[in-house]
């Protein structure tokens, strides 16, 4: 099968088209309208052996890979409008594979209103190779990791640990409404979406806020048949991690409780001033190791 | 090495800060101004074995991934401003593989005024992979594939071919001032770069337009220790194919030569009606072969 043709079978399962389109997928480059001058964007690779396997439902890898980047959205409350795919494929994949990975880009763009204004197919030398650029528009604020302060309360959305052996890692559900209803909500300092772990992320917040942190462990929700270490360490939940004034702290979780009454906001900890000395965690993920 | 570090190290080969930018790369988004709401995006891979291969000069590969979507930006008259960056390197890697690459990346960030607003390091399952999303506005004019118009006289900048083995696919510079110098004039109705070789590449002009076309091949400029052939077929030439109206035509030959005298611009076919046959041309580049 020709590309050309295999890319007409493609774009039957991608939203390509909508009125912010001045030009879609197909030419040099794509040209959008944005609504406001304010523009968000994120890019994220999803490489096999490294964030998927040969066996895992291509279907599954294609929600991820565009997921990702949507969950790093909903941790600034931003609102994420267009994708770029770009696709390194083995040469021995057959049309079923391309389309099963396209029905899995599909699903996540319909159900957060994304449109695929572009991207690319190309050969793999080896391994399936997935690379997702995503722009959008900033919300009514930005909520970012560097501003956290002392006396926040640190809190988790969710349940951590195990993402990888129960497959959650491939179906999760990025918390854009959440993330984009908490960037509207006063008391919320910093936030950021929890993909490495918070043995990785919460180091993060504590370097780029300048503060340190004391993590009461026996707080942290996890899911069922995980240690408390796995939920720190595992890694790949994308629930979000935020700190929150400790006097907003009860409206917050009263309104969260009713706008989302199905899903867990829970305290784990608090921020201190960059004097104090943090809870130790274990070694963070190395991306490189 | 920990990854930060090395982060930190490679940050100082970019530029990551103009006034534009809100939140620069270290938070889960960039967020920049943009001066108008027509955003311009692009993504363009750059693999190992594919588009260079080991041997290269990592240097010159940065410059050719970031080149590669600027390039395209040429072609459609637009100013490229942002760039997300996507590195997966083997294990092997030391610092110096990662800051060589930056350089190159630094070089043609610098060059074309484009600063990197974030992007990713990981590992590759073996071999490199670089992915560059890009980003800007549109010039005064946007310029498609699909405006050509029957009688356009076809037209290429500079010379074709060979481009693979003279090794001027890593170090070509792309065509960024002639392409917004074109996109200003009255009479270019379309554009695209040329990175697959006419052979694919014009194809695409009468595909997207609706028409056809007669190639005079002994018209066409190609580099010394080139056939004609090499010209068609070879690609990665990253020069600009356009269509001119040619009433206008004796007019943009007079003032490309005084504004770009060391670029040759030169009429090598015709557009016709679509109810014509077009030249015959060798199979076009098929990115899955």
């Amino acid at each position: 099968m020709r590309e050309d043709d295999l890319l007409n079978l493609i774009r039957k399962e991608l939203p390509l088209d909508d009125a912010s389109i001045i030009v879609g997928s197909g030419d040099d480059c794509a040209v959008v309208q944005m609504e406001q001058k304010n523009l968000v964007l994120k890019t994220d690779a999803t490489i096999e052996d490294v964030h998927f396997t040969a066996q895992d439902d291509l279907s599954d890898v294609g929600w991820k890979a565009l997921c990702r980047p949507i969950s790093d959205f909903a941790a600034m409350g931003a609102i994420p409008q267009h994708a770029l795919i770009t696709v390194a494929a083995p040469s021995s994949w057959q049309q079923e594979n391309w389309l099963q990975l396209a029905r899995g880009f599909g699903k996540a763009a319909h159900t957060f209103g994304i449109i695929i204004v572009g991207g690319e197919m190309a050969r793999s030398p080896r391994k399936l190779f997935l690379s997702v650029a995503l722009t959008g528009s900033a919300g009514p604020s930005i909520l970012l990791r560097s501003t956290a302060q002392p006396n926040d309360l640190i809190c988790v959305t969710g349940k951590l640990g195990g993402s990888f052996k129960s497959k959650r890692h491939l179906t999760f559900t990025p918390r854009l409404k959440e993330g984009q209803w908490l960037a509207t909500q006063a008391g919320i300092h910093a936030m950021m979406d929890l993909s490495d772990g918070l043995a990785s992320d919460l180091p993060r917040i504590e370097c780029a806020s300048n503060c340190s942190f004391i993590l009461e462990k026996e707080k942290i929700p996890y899911h069922p048949g995980c240690s408390v270490e796995e939920a720190i360490s595992d890694g790949e939940d994308y629930e979000l991690l935020l700190t929150v004034a400790p006097d907003q702290w009860p409206n917050i979780q009263k309104e969260w409780h009713d706008h989302f009454p199905n899903l867990s906001l829970t305290c784990i900890g608090k921020i201190l001033p960059p004097d104090h000395a943090s809870s130790p965690l274990p070694p963070g993920f190395d991306h490189l190791k």
